[in-house]
């Protein structure tokens, strides 16, 4: 093989955005749009221990008058956020935030998402090494309506150093998403609501703020399902496949897949928190691997109503663990997380008066 | 946390019922009625080596009279079933026994199936810690037709010992369906069914009562392929997916995954055995784990006409076992299941004249 | 159980064929056909890392003439390939050889495939033990349209070597299907391709005979994933299933399993290779077990053009290697295989001028 033919063929393989070929103001558009299927709620649903009445049934759906049948709102979010990878992260050193993310729009069987991102901000650090980034991404179905929607910020290696940095531009982002700018799915109707089909009596009046819910069930992770749960979301990352990727050669569990888990578990405590409205915040605050065994608890963080009849909404903290902690520690009293605290998320959900 | 907190945290998640929850003549719709879908065909081939021909093929199916393409009798089984566990055999200390389970109408894609139990029986064990609880149990479709109907018994913890026995009650249940009152798939009919696209030529009267077959092939299982199929059917068993829940630190395999293996190998020498019809009698009678390779025989117990067209009804014994055994062995002298036996399962099966 | 019942369940059960069974100019009908579903493509997406936008996308595949929505071609091609199994390879000691495949019809969710072979060639190995069986397979649709047609041979035990040789027939194979017999699907135009959304920018134009694109990503196998892809393709060897199949206790992965990840990994610096339009060649040139990390590199070996608008054609040699040799040295100097090589595809694929 002669030096033009190496040449050739690196420059064929996608080696990802670094730090400086970013810029504010500038979109992309991520590359292959993918049609969801009702394959993926049937994959999704062998998985996680997802009970949720909405997705698991189209008469239980029609019945609070979502028709064609909506898949779990987080397939719709792991593929929107999967197309981001490749040109986004794939040359990150650490997811560091999410904010602002509303889901818009019921995905159903038959759409095609296709993924579009603005760079809104940027922060060289001060090593010169990397810096990090913020976009906007939006998921929109074939004829082009918002599903959904969020900002991020990754931090990302700078493949040249003597680049200069870049002007800092920090946007501003909201601590929470505002009740009143929750996007309720259009017809969404809670006041017939079969409390039996869905599995508990407790409604929106049930909760209290700052109640804690021990969801009590755990799953112990393996390798192949966390791989095939992180390719049916086209996730490019090395480090979920490839033992060689990784100087310890395990591979790492995509942070979606634990945030997939946790919500499924929380049906039991939280089944008629039926449908994820936003996402407020999130961190992944300990890597997962498999052979780790993971659990759930809940906190109510606030309650607002909605316009839509029968309607509430529950701003929940959704946190994972390796290992039971019945104790349902956040943080020491260093401020610090908690050991085993492997997820904190931070969403709204749609709850049934 | 706060007590009451911790109390409230706790009254949220579902206990399971015990012994003294259940009453004759009570009546339990199950939560999280489930839809059918292409997906649920499509995952099931994954984790089952089944070939047979009317699950396999639409044109197939429709060439004997199934039209829409029915999915794998057992798909609606597991889901069906799986909807009673968080009601019935969450607190379950052994599943006993099914009786009189018969398939009334295919289950297709589309179809939503939800479960409602009736008590049918009661009897407090001697030791007073624990019960056997019988339950009849009907999945509907979402038009309210019977898809499936059967009985069951579980041995049942009590919560607390000092509640008083109830009243003993114990069902008549039938040792085996009659065949008259297999129900056949309406337009079933085998008049002009195809040999070879089924793949064995193997016909009604080929097979003589007391003949014993067996499938030869074995499969190794994994915990990550039980765990996908247990999930598929939202069974919540916990057992099944936590290695913490188990002083070994194994997971156990969910029976209907030892049942839905076997029946998929008993293809090789039973490949026109098209329908399950009927489950007689129904017993697990060792564990399975990860690294045991399963193989399995069956033996003809009876042979039985019926009024649809072409098509007649085995009476198989299905036995699932550890390791092959070529002697197809039973029970041993001391009229013991022999060791390595894991499923005695007595079905009805429709096959072609 | 007495000697007559064995013999039965014996004769039951599927032997497959031997050497001396088949004979020039036979034609076999395979079993079980098989409908596609949306279900497929979910399960695939989850086994392989793939991201073509044409079976990702139902808009995307809508813009470039391909309407319903198709999926993977080699899906399509294992489900066909499957069919073959207990007929003409479950007594092979090996395949050798795979020639004049080609795509003939895309292959779409409610296709009911199956397969016819006729036997084109026969060899008696000189050791009289065991001899080579040529074979054209066509897979045709359920309007008797053919999908996928190919050609493969394999070496196959004899039952009773005393069985007199057949006369030698040895078919005239082309070494690559010529490019004025490709067929492009119906209605296929490239002209208004969008290459933003596909995922990369390279075109006919941009590849080189000669070149080589290092597809640099890997994945490590695990045994969970290859045996739900074999199922998945109703796959029946049993050395993909049983640890107690193989002496060394390990589980062989099937070769089409490779075939499929390097494909999926040939996305990156292939992505708009879009459709796979013929196989001209393929040899599987060691087995591959869980824990081999795979990766893939390709070389450009001709390139054509086709009748249909903006549809050009890259004929390109697919290479699977256990770990990844950025040297990408697909033999020694001895001119065997060099060690690593798994797979040696050679593709004419359909990419956009």
């Amino acid at each position: 093989m002669n030096p033009r033919d190496r040449f050739e063929s690196m420059s064929k393989t996608n080696p990802g955005n670094f730090f400086e070929d970013f810029a504010v103001g500038q979109v992309i558009d991520h590359a292959t749009p993918r049609t969801v299927t009702q394959g993926d709620r049937a994959v999704y649903g062998a998985l996680y221990p997802t009970r949720f009445a909405i997705p698991s049934s189209a008469s239980f759906a029609a019945s609070v008058g979502l028709k064609p049948h909506p898949v779990e709102d987080l397939i719709g979010f792991h593929i929107a956020f999967g197309k981001t990878v490749p040109d986004i992260s794939l040359n990150a050193v650490a997811n560091l935030g999410y904010a602002e993310c509303r889901f818009v729009r019921p995905v159903i069987p038959g759409d095609t998402l296709r993924t579009t991102s603005t760079v809104i901000g940027l922060k060289q650090n001060s090593n010169g090494k990397s810096g990090v980034v913020y976009v906007r991404s939006v998921a929109t179905n074939q004829r082009g309506e918002v599903a959904i929607e969020w900002a991020r910020w990754v931090m990302v290696h700078k493949r040249d150093q003597s680049v200069p940095a870049p002007d800092t531009v920090i946007p501003e982002l909201a601590p929470f998403v505002d009740p009143a700018d929750l996007v309720i799915p259009e017809g969404l109707d809670f006041t017939d609501y079969d409390f039996e089909a869905a599995g508990e009596p407790h409604r929106f009046g049930d909760y209290g703020i700052g109640e804690r819910i021990d969801h009590v069930d755990g799953v112990t992770l393996t390798d192949p399902e966390h791989m095939m749960a992180t390719r049916l979301w086209q996730n490019t990352a090395k480090v979920h496949f490839n033992t060689q990727a990784r100087p310890d050669g395990r591979r790492l569990v995509y942070g979606g897949h634990v945030i997939s888990l946790a919500r499924a578990l929380s049906f039991n405590g939280l089944a008629n928190a039926q449908l994820v409205a936003a996402i407020n915040a999130g961190a992944h605050t300990a890597p997962a691997f498999a052979e780790d065994t993971i659990y759930a608890w809940s906190e109510v963080l606030d309650k607002a109503d909605t316009a839509a009849p029968g309607v509430g909404a529950l701003r929940l903290r959704l946190v994972a663990t390796r290992d039971r902690d019945e104790s349902m520690t956040l943080r020491g009293e260093d401020g610090k997380y908690a050991p085993g605290v492997l997820l904190d998320l931070d969403v709204w959900a749609l709850i049934p008066h």
